[in-house]
């Protein structure tokens, strides 16, 4: 390779102009990529753009992408150490280049070694400042937001990296089509009130506050994981909230029990099939108590609460828990949609929605975002 | 033309196999076809079919089509009187065909003298048995349900009959990739509880039990329009109800006032363009008590409330009402679906969701009805 | 009915203004639609309109279609008689309305008795000038041209008019793509040099220069269809040929010959299954030739000779007479214009292409098309 | 990252079973990958996969992808050096993966340095058979078969690696389609008579022969490159060209000049805009003199010349050509093919066919090969 003896490295924080995307705690000397579709995002001039990263894992490796003027070039998964990638290289120096560089895996609450670190960038060109985008969306959700799916063959049953992405989510392709940026927040598996095993802790508004709480160890807490999220900093127009999946499939499942605490928890059917009104009706606290927490720390978005693209069974008790919410706060911008369920055709690896799935959900969400956010 | 002088007429009573659809007065000497999508179907040999019909109307003109072999093959506007229409010429006379002539216009509230009776058939083949379908499904709706919008220019502003349709509406669409018998009921402009003006008898509910109770006048009534529908002789597997979208114009109408008994109606918006709490609260009523009539009328069925092709923002009010109805009456057979809002790219004449919205539509619930169905 | 008491009648002639499509004979009292997509076009005020028509056949009866501003509301067979057809009722006085009213079967060679005439209209509203469309396209072809397929169930094996027409056919799904006015000339089973059967008499050159010739019998005499055709009066921009077809299908069958005059034909297989060269030949020949008359009539038009849609095996016969002629008349203006070939997915009727072939073929053409009229 | 110490290296000749995709030169003892396509392939159980490669350019980047089971996982630019790269990890050890690495690059005829050497793979399953696909094809091509434009945003004006590909190119996707292996031979701007600017010997025909000839200097010379390719070893059921897109483009530019040697080269116009007869002659010879290579060197093959992705001004010319083939030699088995335009619709980056448009051409030529193919 003949070097270009023009790059320079800068590192992150004295890169003039540079925009963050996600959750994460920017007093940190190497800014974490927590969350899936969090992101860096440069306008750069120049004929080469590198950048400078720290990674590490246990047994889930990470992966990332790079899109160029919006349009990905790579994808790839990442090993450890601390390294440079190059983004783009032979470019025009003259032109201006949109680079953004994405985290494609979920926040891995089962790997607390998982992580992927910005130190910094090279490049043989200028930074310039980057236009805002015409909405803010946060999208809270679980495998379906975590992009569970939308790659690999249909055959695949394996639950790894490799299968999610921030790319080919229904959360990505709405934030593209609305000109919006996208702050993901997620877990495969997880719910509003526990997990598809039942696991009562596997909820996501329990670490629905902090940055990325559901990161555990040490290591992500020195990263400032588990630090309070300020919300002040950054408002959407919009919170799109996407659970309720694994809860419906913990009714069909087995008790989950502690091994140390003895601690057990399920959600039962009844014989005819139907939902334990008890155990629904938990269900359904455990959404207006979330919807609390959101509007709480959202004072003026609209929250629209989708469901539907792996099953349909929840939608009443959701909207239940809607309507709930609504009457006693008098709160008129929580919503509900349903999303297109997944089918046989358009269903991806490891029985998750595929990437046709995604598109259309991202259809219908869009056309409904398009009407709330320019009424 | 060379006449053909193998060609019998057969009154419809003595044709030996004959499948009627859409709800009638089967006792009648003229066989009516009362709602859009009603229609005679045959299976037949020969060279060619005919169909004797009766016809009138004042105003609105009733328009229909055929199928031959499954595949629409014309489509046309009908004149009063009293005549025969060629179905199909100049066939290979072994193959046996199936054909079905189709009202392609609503029930029409609005001209008491606008009808399609049946006389009989005329053919040189036989008549053979045509095969029960798979399913069968009612669709109780508005002018979505009605077509209208299915055909003509997106330009078109008039409301007039050639732009409504079974044809290409969602219905005839789902019914078709179910292998269903489908029958409609429907009126443009109407609700559960009120008309999109406010006007409190354009209801649907108050006419449900009748044959088709909405088409007025003398001549109806003795067509058997208003007697009592005979729901043991056709039970459906599943009741899609399209309703909601006029309640939800009416609320941004002035108020509606009879002019002769001054009888008025209004449903209000409060200030900050929610719905008003007591009339939203007498929507809600309405749809429960329609569910009521529903299930005590259909009761092993499927009764799945669709909405969202013209806007989604009754959803929840809705969704409550189905639950309440769910939590009074324990049934659980009862579902809320969104289909998807139409768009300026689907949208098709007199601004109602055009072919293409139909086609989404379809799509979606016949991918739950698969699921409800088989299951 | 409640009449419309202002409903004037118009004979043809006395429209103020009306645009004829199609090739016919203007001289005509009752103005014949010889081809298929020949049509009457208006632009007309007024809430109805009507046709005034006479139509006659022995075997085949014509079918016709009506579109109002842009769309297709209606198809029809049409039966002998003369008397009226009503294209719109109940529609807005004020707004113009664009109509037309469309031949859907092609010519009938084999039905000398086939006929539409247009003896008048019928309306209450004024008649407007018809603003001329952006180009002007003639289409020359075969069954294909014919839309046979286009219509009907995919078990169809009926070679009958009503899976035939103008209005889900290439030629005018490319020429409402380009804003273009279409003349068709087609006749199915028909070649280049042979009919599909070998019958040499079954070729299209033999009649071009005609209004209508293959219109045969002294009705269609009397109303001009063995006339020369005014080519001077509507120069076209491009002049589509897609023949080829039937003369290919001749190859691999047995010999033509006529019981009355003795005279047989017949073109050849090698065993090797390649096309026998002095056959070949005069395939190329007759192809040449045709060129020589088409560009005679239509000096400045560009000439594409498209080929394909049911199986491209004739193409390098088809590109080596183009050349010919090219290399013999320095024409550059004549080309050569594969059509993607119809597959089970997109094959119609009576193994014919579908609607779906059309709407790829016609996709593929209106791109090569606009590149040539607007260079 | 947790080590798994049950991983093994192999290189690569002692890897039990797997496939070498495209022209290249067994005997090395690091197997080069020298075409775009040009791939390795195993089948493996075991949890994890890795491959060992030694990577050199001086410019151009080689890049690659890698599929498991069929579907693209990464893609990535490659960096130069002699290291590992990870294909999967974390998957069920029980289940046979199915992997392919894949040059996603074109050969570089600019970058002597540029190489992928193969040095062998690391697994902790066994490798297995990998069982013959169904037909075989060899892609022979320019810029098009390179694959440029199917990646990267509409306005990319940079013509650089990242830009190009196999992984969806129209010869993949046909390939794929039809289940067959691909060889895929072409060069960015070459001709079958010269390049896009009148270079004469930026000709892929003079480098038919050999492994990939116009990979240039001594390492791709050590590497094999310019050995005579072992035809016999590797025959094809069908030879696909896709070349004159260049050589069109030549007509339009100056004169080139060797600023060393002096000479000079160029294909003109006449000044009406037609080709210069003596020239087109030159450009014909060149497609006789290539077909006879082709020909020569797949004595059973089908040859389709396809045309057209870019313009279809030569296409009259080619097929000329490819008749004056034909009737010298009575060779039957080859063919012309035009596949759809490009148009503003499909455009991808630096204006070559994007993604859409080589999965519409895809279509185009998997239908006419699978008729081919099975007859």
């Amino acid at each position: 390779m003949i070097p270009n003896e023009n790059v320079k490295t800068f590192p992150l924080k004295e890169v003039p102009h540079y925009k963050v995307h996600g959750r994460t705690d920017r007093s940190q000397e190497l800014l974490p990529l927590f969350w899936n579709g969090s992101a860096i995002e440069v306008n750069v001039t120049g004929s080469e753009l590198w950048i400078d990263i720290d990674v590490d894992f246990d047994v889930h490796e990470p992966w990332v992408c790079c899109a160029v003027n919006g349009a990905i070039m790579s994808r790839q998964m990442l090993m450890p150490g601390s390294y440079s990638l190059c983004l783009f290289r032979g470019m025009n120096p003259e032109n201006v280049k949109n680079v953004q560089f994405i985290r494609e895996l979920q926040a891995m609450s089962e790997d607390d070694a998982c992580r992927i670190l910005i130190r910094g960038l090279r490049a043989d060109g200028d930074f310039l400042p980057i236009p805002e985008r015409k909405f803010k969306l946060e999208f809270v959700g679980d495998s379906i937001t975590s992009g569970e799916g939308t790659y690999g063959a249909k055959k695949e049953e394996d639950w790894i990296p490799m299968f999610m992405s921030a790319s080919r989510n229904y959360a990505f392709l709405t934030a593209q089509a609305l000109d919006a940026e996208a702050r993901l927040i997620s877990q495969g598996g997880w719910g509003v009130l526990c997990g598809w095993d039942n696991n009562p802790h596997h909820n996501i508004p329990t670490y629905y506050t902090q940055i990325c709480g559901l990161a555990g160890g040490p290591v992500n807490e020195a990263l400032g994981a588990q630090k309070d999220n300020p919300f002040s900093e950054w408002q959407p127009d919009a919170v799109i909230v996407n659970l309720g999946t694994n809860d419906c499939s913990a009714f069909s499942q087995p008790e989950w029990s502690d091994p140390e605490s003895g601690e057990t928890f399920r959600q039962h059917l009844n014989e005819d099939g139907s939902f334990h009104a008890d155990d629904l009706a938990r269900f359904e606290q455990a959404v207006v108590d979330f919807l609390y927490v959101i509007r709480r720390n959202n004072p003026s978005a609209y929250i629209v609460w989708t469901y539907g693209m792996l099953g349909y069974r929840l939608s009443l008790a959701i909207a239940d828990a809607i309507n709930t919410f609504r009457s006693k706060t008098g709160d008129i911008k929580t919503f509900f949609l349903q999303l297109p369920n997944t089918t046989e055709e358009t269903v991806g690896s490891h029985a998750h929605p595929g990437s046709a799935s995604h598109k259309r959900a991202a259809k219908v969400l869009t056309e409904y975002l398009q009407e709330l956010l320019n009424a």
